[in-house]
């Protein structure tokens, strides 16, 4: 037992006053605690049961009532893992249990995920942090553990809408937000009605920068690099920042059958061009960048017209905003080339935009070491996919553990995690969190 | 007065009684006729009116109400024109006049054009053809000229739907067609008898393969080539085969944000490649040919998820069916090559076909020296749009004339054409009937 590296002490209640205090560090001395997996995996297939699809994987969009049934299930688990359940304005699910001592003095550290998914989406994206969290505190308090800081296993609503729970907690969300509509067929102010929120009171769930110690999240990757590699734990070095464009080509609409090709302003044909410029450009350097065009509208749209506007998306992300602005003016210069060849014009509206999140280097290096020690291999990587805890490095230190996804497949029925996988992450997010509150 | 060239008679009436015949031939010499330019371009704009947009141009969608004012409107004409004139169980309207010596002998000569538009039309694809054919008849009238063949102004129904009207006239309208709804919200067989038609006796309007003497059209250019080299008269050689094809591609939807560049099965950008290839492959040879990607669809369609599977629509045309299925074969090879460096896989579903369908020698020959004879210049060309002129083609021997489309613009508001050209395109129809009638 290493004191400097964790706190320890015992829940109070009758049971526990009986036993020998000394007896029992012996038998459960922190650095040997190890949640129980096959309770978790169980819990996780209990869990994929709402908003189950007969085809395989899950539709619990946010707000839907497979959504809301969900959160019961979880919360009964939060409950079960001797955690004080509450539902916070913004409707985020928080279990929290105080400090060993618990004078106030230190901020909370929390962890936790999402459990709302994709139209049709799978059972593994926020399910395996959310559950994991919740199998974290479940096995402290069987083993009689509590921290130096209290903890709150926190549940975003709405991650794969928007981030809107942790936005809300990081006083980010915005009326705009609130208004709009997702797949369950409530806006976003509907929907935190719907699950127990309250929209007036939003402000009082805000938290400010320096309120938290840490925040920690066990993730699937989402991506096929630690399977591919046969890794086991994924270090996030941090959640790239995202850029969103609209870009709208225009050109002349005119008769297929009519006009020459060399008489033509296709805005398809630029297009098409611009796309393969994108690829080009983005993967002309090093780095795990990545640029897509995952949109695209061709008006009027028919066979036989060619086409005169088409209006399609351009998404860059990497750690480094930089090299992301890099991109897109090399991408602007290429769309400049095609405009002038093709006798059409580009614009680019801006949409979204997420500044890349590094997470705290002192926490990468525990979840670095924690899973060492646990005998399992690591690899530091980028998170390529946006995450609550990308709103959370706004108000304090990060941490994310990534376990593999098979096959790279994400929101998607066959997005698919090993049992042991899971059991692993979440042992390194226990042992993370144990030397997190003795830091 | 060249009688070898024309047959020339007098309307019986009244009033042509009183008249004397030798005077009557000498104030008219057929090959001095000529169409009234000023009335044929006020009844364009009159027709304008129906269905007339705030914005331009017309929406004079087959079937719709629209549509059936402007055909009282024409019938109108027709009947002004001294025609016979009825509506076809197709719903087409028919104008017809017998022949000098009516002894049924000879077939009738057909010539018209057709007055439905395209959502968002303009005012001359048709229209010009169809008050052109009226005028060309009432010019005859005025002058008291019969002709050696029966006369039929025919205007076809629903042109722009797929050459409907004609379609039931050479009997190759099928049940499928029948069941199509288009913009007016009816099906082809409620628009048949919303326009005054009968389904149930469409067998009736089929006409045998040599019923007819010729079919005559003449047409808006619809594209730029006589306006660009200032040429009058365009001489059609023939209307362009048209074959479309449905593409499938398919690869792998993924996340956009954790899937790296060099792991992905892109399916946009398989089709980007695939548009640019199909660009390259029609222009890669001399001709006229033209091909286009007109529509497209990414699937899931959204920016930060790599599209898997991109349908989009493939047109090529030419007058010759051969070197269509040769540029066929290139893009297909084409696909092939993207399918391999890609990942993703190509399908191709052949919809459509209409083959070539040449104009008849002798009457190409008779509408250019129709029109050198009025002091015009001509051009041989192909027709690069769809015509009931090909419908009609399979039972007789066809001609078209073309007059300048401004800018090449067509099936849009812009569309348009000069007075003068109007008048020069009515003038040749009449003195190439004129020549046709003596053949």
């Amino acid at each position: 037992m290493n004191r400097r590296h964790f706190n320890f002490s015992f829940l109070v209640g009758a049971t526990a006053l009986a036993a020998d205090p000394l007896q029992a560090i012996a038998a459960s001395s922190p650095k040997d605690l190890r949640v129980n997996g096959a309770r978790l995996n169980e819990h996780l297939k209990a869990l994929s049961e709402f908003g189950k699809n007969p085809q395989g994987g899950v539709s619990r969009v946010a707000y839907s009532e497979a959504d809301r049934q969900g959160r019961e299930y979880v919360m009964g688990l939060m409950r079960g893992a001797k955690l004080d359940v509450s539902i916070d304005a913004a409707g985020n699910l928080v279990g929290r249990r105080a400090a060993a001592n618990n004078d106030g003095r230190l901020p909370p550290i929390l962890f936790g995920s999402h459990i709302d998914s994709v139209p049709e989406g799978g059972n593994y994206d926020g399910d395996v942090g959310s559950l994991g969290a919740i199998e974290v505190a479940q096995t402290l308090a069987e083993n009689n553990v509590t921290l130096r800081h209290p903890i709150e296993v926190i549940i975003f609503q709405n991650e794969e809408g928007g981030l809107i729970g942790s936005e809300a907690v990081i006083g980010a969300l915005t009326e705009r937000e609130l208004d709009l509509v997702n797949k369950s067929g409530r806006t976003v102010r509907e929907g935190i009605r719907f699950i127990g929120g309250d929209v007036a009171k939003l402000a009082g769930v805000k938290r400010e920068k320096g309120s938290i110690a840490a925040y920690l999240e066990l993730h699937i990757e989402q991506g096929g690099t630690l399977e591919a590699e046969k890794i086991d734990i994924g270090v996030v070095e941090g959640i790239v920042g995202i850029n969103w464009w609209d870009v709208t080509i225009e050109g002349f609409a005119n008769h297929a059958g009519t006009t020459a090709m060399n008489n033509r302003q296709d805005a398809l044909l630029a297009a098409a061009k611009f796309i393969d410029a994108v690829n080009r450009v983005v993967t002309s350097v090093p780095g795990r960048q990545v640029g897509t065009v995952g949109r695209i509208q061709a008006l009027p749209g028919a066979p036989n017209v060619i086409p005169g506007k088409v209006v399609c998306s351009l998404e860059l992300r990497d750690l480094d905003a930089a090299k992301i602005q890099m991109l897109y003016q090399k991408i602007r210069g290429e769309a400049d080339q095609i405009a002038k060849s093709s006798r059409v014009t580009f614009d680019f509206k801006p949409l979204n935009a997420n500044i890349p999140a590094p997470t705290d280097p002192r926490i990468r290096g525990i979840i670095d070491s924690s899973a060492r020690e646990l005998g399992l291999t690591t690899k530091l990587m980028p998170s390529g996919a946006g995450h609550d805890a990308q709103d959370m490095a706004r108000i304090g230190p990060v941490g994310m553990i990534f376990v593999p996804s098979i096959g790279g497949i994400s929101h998607s029925p066959k997005e698919f995690s090993q049992p042991k996988d899971i059991e692993n992450g979440a042992n390194v997010l226990l042992a993370s969190l144990l030397k997190v509150d003795s830091l």
